[in-house]
């Protein structure tokens, strides 16, 4: 288990804060936002993050690196409704030699919906483990979120 | 618009069936099956014909064809609930030289669902068209669904 | 067959356009986003149009009323790739007694990437169908999309 | 964080297993299963397990009982890729006075492609906790998955 930091329930934890709607597809037979769209929040969220950072995901795609996931660990905390507007709050672990760590906090109207951690592994295009960016070094140094 | 065939509601007008159970994932706030996910019952439906036939999708894959869709048209008769074991009725529409079209009946306990047809052309790698595999005449020369 | 609206190529011909980015998770093995997923960018563009008219659809439901899916048509021009900015452009038909139809263009750099229609009930909680509100025909007589 | 069991790369380990096939639109651009389709199948896998045991999960719904997911972790050890048959193994932990946990071994042709747990809490419509079924007791005395 490399799962290591632990999201902050305060929002002023985190660098980064992307805004979303809950689509309706996106919610199930119990009226809420089904618990396996949560990865989907967190990935978009990643995604507009690092274009924030000025490192394009595709961009990097293009140059034959991924970021794969290789943990996800989800505390939901209370539901997202259809059409709730929702605030995941993204910040940066301080990364190992080979995996770095993503977390996030997810918001409706101030109210704590989910935490969540992604920890990811850059990889090649065949699948074999490469370098970490350095900009992932940088970022991370500043002001990472806390260990568990 | 290219769509042609008119499925049928009479289960014996088609040649294959596939057995597949709602996921509660799949429902949405109304309680019943989202109306986008038919598109993935009848795409798993239509992998599971076409191996039956003794053409596994992803061996087609591997010498570099796609079978992209092209239009894709369904009518929702009845609601798909969780657990529901919906059967997939699949038939294949005359070819045209560019094109093929798949007809699928979703039923429920013999209850209509859904019928709904997808155009298909064959492409390569590159995105460009190329020509349809033999088999797909030979197939459909046996008893296309009909026309519209 | 209900679906009689045909959705021009011209975003002009729509009163409302709404801006998305294709997620990754979104994307299949061809590289591009799968087919179904246009269902979802056009409910979503659906919801955003119907919030621009002064009708929150989640308000709505409250009142017991929902705008079930009846008929989908979908005519896939070109792909659309993972951080593609998607515009939706939305459009009314002029209604039926008891339906009312939905036209899309989906476009990436004003590039066409797909046309979509979707034919709607007016439904009550039961699944019975209900009368259309009055603002559905009022919005439909000001410039309503073209017949097939 | 409730999370305490330790799913077993050992199959034996586990007391059920259900199969199922990786669709294509469960693929991404990277050519493998996305990372959040993983929730689906264990939750498919979950229901199937139920069933095995006399516990239809409709029917417990029916009876105003959701088991609704508060916790979930995932290791990604391999890809699965498109039509890949994978074994979902699932076994249950003993469970606390508010929560049970349920731990995962999805493998493709004996290979380990991912573990994971899901943490339950029973809840009635209203959201609120409510006491487990007796029966969870009963199965989770057997053989428990090992705790962390």
């Amino acid at each position: 288990m490399r799962l290591a930091i632990d999201p902050p329930l305060d929002p002023a934890a985190y660098s980064f804060r992307h805004r979303l709607r809950a689509r309706f597809a996106e919610t199930d037979a119990m009226g809420v936002v089904h618990h396996s769209v949560y990865a989907l929040y967190c990935e978009q969220a990643r995604v507009e993050w690092m274009r924030h950072l000025g490192h394009d995901y595709q961009a990097l795609r293009d140059e034959g690196v991924d970021f794969a996931v290789v943990e996800l660990f989800t505390q939901f905390r209370g539901p997202v409704r259809f059409d709730d507007e929702v605030v995941v709050h993204v910040g940066l672990g301080r990364p190992s030699r080979a995996t770095f760590q993503v977390g996030y906090l997810l918001t409706v109207d101030d109210r704590t919906c989910a935490t969540a951690v992604t920890v990811h592994g850059c990889v090649r295009s065949d699948g074999r483990a490469t370098r970490m960016p350095q900009w992932l070094h940088e970022v991370s140094s500043r002001r990472p979120l806390p260990l568990r």
